[in-house]
């Protein structure tokens, strides 16, 4: 069944030749005259194709006549210059065969604009309206940048495990994984008995593939994972997913500073790509759903991001005349209304935030010299706040062992991670992206769970 | 840290270039006449590069002398033409730090030959041996040809999600996914009270996201996956994994001939790339792991597949004078003993089958005319049997509905997957490749838990 996708067919304008188009009627007008436009979508593009069909059709009446939105069709015919504004081309049927039918009683997708919140409900659908489609498209022109990324700079892709044994990589709540009947626990001593269950112990969805991408980036020297993760935390909120897609570099041989360049070299090659390569998307998104998305990606790549210690951003933000409703002191978390004022307010570009207090991050992190404040650093963005969060990795045998156990970890349960820092220890560093916050900030879309094809969020796992 | 990876140095032959090179110690031999050659890798490539350390260095006597396999260095030095054979350069250095030692009484690797058994067990430092780097670099190279081979043929990567609420994808056991803590499980009416779970409902791993991925071509046109997919089988073979990635492509208005196209094209495109950009790899592979690897993949992407129906197949395998262990009749699933067969005694290449019984394939195949077969196909290759899997789609609303009970299955469960049947129905096909199962037939490597990074099957979650 060949055929030529709609997007290669307005991009050549290739008069006068012969294709066969497949896709979904969006629209159908007729005409006086005796003859219908039929717009036709094939998901290849935001923009469909015009096809002109004639009366002279033999199905004309009896099919044609009776396309709605949503039906598939194909149609062959002969590509034409078109009279009218906008595209260029537009296709002369010649033969209109009708695939599948929707029935505009029951077809859930009409002509007229629906809610996001609507089209989650039916997200079988949803990705064949335009805004659905178009995101679509750019989180899959953004997935392959950031393996051309990686791959164009030697790092090799890396697949670290979604089950582990571990229930401490200390970045969130987890789920658990388990072969047991939930009706039928087994049960040892009044205790589950996990020596029954399928890895013999218990076993939950990993929040994080750094432990392990620390392994082999202490063996193959930069990685990258690019992977499914988890939290099972109760946040309803419009940035947080049960199930979303991280990004993970490790480079060994590589300090807090050269984990900063690569973050800022990798968030605006995203973005540039994105704005080339998907460029009728973006002009629909800045069109219908941010005004000033594209304004905003081209400042994030045209400047140098401001880099800062978390100390010096909490005298920025002490001085700051704005009403925070979190006060701002050293050695607590900043709240995103402070990281969006640093953005926003003061230097109005991407911010680096570096070296904060030991107390508010993980065991992992180096700790610098002072003793007080570990090598970590978050890349804050407008709109979005911290959008990437990294560190230096604590490569001191001693101190690791001394951290994980302040931090009331059991070090039997890091044993292959401390190993990794008493056999050729290296510097090293990394960081972590939420794809889905990625496309956020690309796109516009206000709410996370119209970024990922099929939300998984308290309550949500149709599909 | 500046760097230059080892590959590098050694496909560039800069004569007279200064360079910094960092990585592992494998070996040190001292010469009497006062310098040590240190071989060092970094993971870069299965390469190593010689250097050369004088006595002269101020930290020769204290530290150079002491370095043994594993530590971890940093060389700064001048590249020079090598006099011996093999590699044409190497690095005379100028300056040697080491970064991390090795205390050679308990690092587990040493210069003797490991099994891989042994080697599971220490999945922390594996990637540092010949073998396991190397498979990391073929699995890269492998991964990224996958995405390359889908995207210039205008197909969108699509993530499918990984918790499923749906227990009956029909592709075997599934791990179920749980918020509760096991030991505390809440119970109404002595059931378990799932609304009062993470999803309110069951939820579980998936073990395949084709159902999605025909939402998504029935939108979008052409779109694959590349994700992990669950299994909970207690199986303990070489074969079977119960986390492994998974690619699978699905197009629309693509018909069964289609579908093996695109499988016979997707294959000889993954080992042509693979046998020209991992050369060096794959020279090991042929040389320690299969003598034979290499001449069993050119012979594949130099032949035509041989296509024939199953009922051909069976009508062969009757014929043959081969004793089998399980016997040949028309109707029962062909056993890896009948597959082998056809590829390595009777054609002599891969061999798809097409066109099987419909009690032996899942609800979702296309119903052949004759109604006793489906649109199923199987891409078998020599050593291994079975790689890919795929069908042409059931279309038709009535006929999906009347296999879904018929398979004993409520079509209440995939009211979404028979409303993609409902509205702009239109032919589509698609396969499945267990990405591990590839990685074997390229490699050689005759245990799948040592193509992937961290296994998981029964009773190993570790690392």
């Amino acid at each position: 069944m060949k055929r030529t996708r709609i997007a290669q067919v307005l991009a050549s304008e290739d008069i006068g030749a012969k294709i066969t188009v497949m896709g979904w009627v969006r629209t159908r007008r007729d005409s006086k005259g005796g003859f219908s436009f039929i717009e036709v979508n094939d998901g290849s593009s935001l923009s469909g194709i015009q096809i002109i069909a004639d009366k002279k059709l033999p199905n004309y009446e009896s099919e044609i006549l009776k396309l709605q939105t949503g039906c598939s069709i194909k149609a062959v015919g002969t590509v034409v210059a078109s009279p009218g504004k906008g595209q260029k081309v537009e296709l002369q049927a010649e033969e209109l065969e009708v695939l599948g039918w929707a029935d505009p009683e029951v077809y859930p997708l009409q002509k007229k604009r629906h809610s996001f919140e609507f089209l989650r409900t039916i997200a079988h659908l949803r990705p064949r309206t335009n805004t659905f489609g178009a995101v679509a498209r750019v989180r899959n022109a953004m997935s392959l940048a950031i393996h051309t990324f990686f791959q164009e700079r030697g790092f090799i892709y890396l697949h670290t495990p979604i089950i582990t044994g571990s229930d401490c990589e200390g970045a969130g709540e987890m789920f658990r994984v388990t072969a047991f009947d939930l009706d039928e626990v087994p049960q040892k001593e009044g205790k589950v008995d996990f020596e029954k269950d399928f890895f013999s112990t218990p076993a939950n969805l990993t929040v994080s593939g750094q432990l392990e991408a620390e392994i082999y980036a202490l063996s193959m020297g930069d990685v990258y994972t690019f992977g499914p993760t988890f939290r099972a935390e109760n946040s309803n909120t419009s940035r947080h997913l049960a199930e979303f897609w991280m990004v993970e570099p490790e480079m060994a041989f590589c300090d807090l500073d050269g984990n900063v360049d690569l973050a800022e070299e990798f968030i605006k090659y995203i973005i540039n790509d994105v704005l080339e390569k998907c460029e009728e998307d973006m002009a629909f998104f800045n069109r219908f759903i941010d005004k000033s998305v594209i304004e905003t990606l081209e400042g994030v790549v045209s400047k140098e991001f401001e880099r800062l210690t978390y100390t010096e951003a909490i005298e920025v933000l002490g001085k700051a005349k704005e009403q925070f409703e979190f006060p701002v002191d050293w050695g607590s978390d900043l709240q995103s209304e402070h990281e969006r004022y640093l953005c926003e307010k003061v230097f109005k570009k991407p911010v680096v935030l570096v070296d904060y207090p030991t107390g508010i991050k993980p065991f992992y992190m180096k700790v610098n010299e002072d003793g007080k404040t570990v090598r970590a650093m978050d890349v804050l963005v407008p709109k979005i706040g911290e959008i990437i969060g990294g560190s230096q990795r604590e490569d001191d045998y001693d101190t690791l062992l001394k951290r994980i156990k302040e931090t009331g970890l059991n070090p039997d349960d890091y044993w292959w991670y401390l190993e990794l820092r008493k056999f050729g220890s290296a510097p090293h560093a990394g960081f972590g992206l939420g794809f889905e916050r990625l496309i956020q900030f690309v796109t516009g879309m206000s709410n996370i769970r119209d970024v990922i094809p099929f939300q998984r969020t308290p309550g949500n796992v149709s599909f």
